[in-house]
């Protein structure tokens, strides 16, 4: 019967969020990927353009290649008079040149023959015995890419840090580049902790839970564009801990799961301030408050809650921002609805909130249990963020919800 | 030189979606995965509860197990006094029972030792002595989760057609389930054609341009949760596009790129036509209105136009709700910014807009250039929809742009 342990004095979540962003680093290796499995990752090399785009003047739209001056003064009762003189397709090359008052038809994306400077739309056009009539006059460039009027040889076209987008793939591809440098997933170590918890291998026993967390926080990590790493169970002893901890030194980010509360088994924070530096030991946030910062060799280490619901709900609030700064991912952007509570809410004065809730209409229904449940956040939609800095909520008050 | 082949009467947004989601069908196979790779697919069977969760009365909190009724009247000058007669931490079973006036000391989620019915918290107690003095009456059930008071054995948990997320990946692993049904991912085929288009193997030809848009819809519909099946480029030959239809009507949506414009050599139209039924051909959109919607044995065809800008939005617009559907997949949530527009920008009446912008700071910047550029969407970082209905969108005016 030993006597309590409490936690330290809590710090703000921004604090908490100021100390564990400025100590973690941004991954710096690279790989090289095809293009083709390169979306959403980050660049790690500046992209400069090796060929112009197009790389010959080209027809916008299906017509006849001419000389502008040809055309002016041309209209539906005075059209201008052309003579054809070949034609080209998309991918071709044009055999002749155009000279005054001669035409060659051309396709969209065709190569504009030699002599020409503009385009007149089939629309505009039409054909009389041998002779094509030209009713709108056009101005010289007219309906024609130019030569590098996509892209310009040399120009630089992607940042270094450009997260890659569908369209972005596509310039790669359209100057022909067919692998790119990024940065390396970040790889995140999972320890989950506690002499209850078992593998969903095992036959559940009593006294015994299945190990949530670690699926939970997984899900989460792939989300959000690194890869978890996760560890086998480790027991509530301080020898096996200090041995996983070693051993997920080598990672980019160590998470431990449980065992951060004040316990009387709660080993973490004694094998932390063993091994390293405790930041901080609780954050004023509901729930997840037993929550742990700390370091060891220039390695940030998380100490989350065992509480499948305080241990995601961190994951969403505290985990993510993180995670993005070690891939070199901008700040996650939220899908927000808006709605009304559908019942008043009393708040913890001073600790940052974080309501999981449902969403039917209009309405925002909280759909909290406790901590230590899973549905509190599976019957969730999204969450909304409480400041803290007010007791209630009331009932039809607007909120913005963050969907998950 | 023939005569031009117009398209068709264009047919609203609205009717074409309807015309190809009224086509589509959603996939019925499934396939099992471990939970470890469910995140973000869709449940293909529903799941009852095969255990409780906890399966034990559990305490919610440090502190000591008691029969209530013992502490009813405690209070700071008249503290309730009992005997400790054991302790269970988390994972053990608890030898013993709770009697009149004795205590377990219990560890949060412990298992609440036969006879007590209520747990004090620590902080509410002091040890003196062999004696623990409580200061605080507890109910019944006070800082006790009750067994099955997260989830109840044989309840539905989670319905088919669940999209799993963390937290309900945690559901599964609370219940001790390692894999599930989940709905295959749909197959998209994707038929890039045209003479002049070239894969990134290849060194540069003049007249000729790289293969863009099977990049950019490939990423598309991985993000959207289907596999691109990519064909090598047709050439625009009837028969050799007969031939890549034929092999890849087997999949689950088929996506022909580029042709179904109205040039000469534009045989997509022709093909469809013979090998099945032209439902449209032609979408008051812009750009993307060169838009072709075939049915062959009872499988979609969309015909693509090639210019990357319009391809791209159309996947954008078209293309998403499709990939959806056919996926089991809820309706995309876009993440959405608001803003005002930087300049006036004229609209063409009756036609729906896609208009790719870029932000900076509250300032909405359009960049699309022309429909055969690969830059007016990957300097964007959204799109706004302009439906066609006024003629003008002023400078200044608030927009809401859809973010990539």
């Amino acid at each position: 019967m030993e006597n309590i342990k409490a936690l330290k004095t809590l710090i703000s979540f921004n604090e908490a969020m100021q100390i564990l962003l400025s100590n973690v680093r941004s991954v710096e290796d690279f790989e090289i990927v095809p293009i083709e499995k390169a979306d959403e990752r980050v660049l790690a090399e500046e992209i400069i353009a090796p060929m112009d785009v197009p790389h010959f003047d080209r027809s916008a739209m299906d017509g006849y290649a001419v000389i502008a001056e040809d055309t002016f003064g041309a209209s539906l009762h005075n059209p201008a008079t052309f003579t054809f003189s070949g034609s080209v397709l998309t991918g071709e090359i044009p055999e002749g040149v155009v000279e005054r008052r001669k035409c060659f038809k051309v396709a969209t994306g065709a190569m504009i023959p030699e002599g020409a400077d503009s385009v007149v739309i089939l629309e505009d056009t039409e054909i009389i015995g041998d002779k094509i009539l030209v009713y709108k006059p056009v101005f010289p460039g007219a309906n024609i890419t130019k030569k590098s009027g996509d892209i310009k040889k040399g120009s630089l076209i992607l940042k270094k840090g450009t997260v890659l987008t569908p369209s972005k793939i596509g310039v790669l591809a359209s100057l022909g580049i067919k692998e790119v440098k990024v940065f390396k997933k970040p790889e995140i170590a999972l320890i989950p902790t506690g002499n209850e918890v078992i593998p969903l291998e095992e036959p559940i026993q009593m006294g015994k839970v299945y190990n949530i967390n670690s699926y939970t926080l997984s899900a989460l990590i792939k989300e959000n564009g690194c890869i978890p790493i996760v560890f086998s169970i480790c027991q509530d002893d301080e020898k096996e801990l200090r041995k996983s901890l070693e051993e997920a030194l080598k990672y980019d980010l160590v998470i431990v799961i449980g065992g951060s509360s004040v316990g009387e088994r709660d080993i973490v924070m004694d094998v932390l301030t063993e091994m390293g530096e405790v930041l901080f030991h609780g954050i004023a946030i509901k729930p997840g408050k037993p929550t742990l910062g700390a370091v060891i060799k220039d390695k940030v280490i998380i100490g989350m809650p065992g509480h499948p619901t305080s241990c995601l709900s961190n994951g969403y609030m505290i985990l993510i921002p993180i995670l993005k700064k070690i891939a070199n991912l901008p700040p996650k952007i939220y899908k927000t609805v808006k709605g009304k509570l559908s019942k008043r809410i009393s708040v913890t004065i001073g600790r940052m909130q974080f309501l999981s809730v449902k969403l039917e209409g209009e309405e925002v229904i909280p759909v909290f249990k406790e901590s230590g449940t899973i549905t509190s956040m599976a019957e969730a939609d999204g969450y909304i963020e409480i400041l803290g800095n007010k007791e209630l909520l009331e009932r039809g008050e607007e909120v913005e919800v963050k969907l998950f």
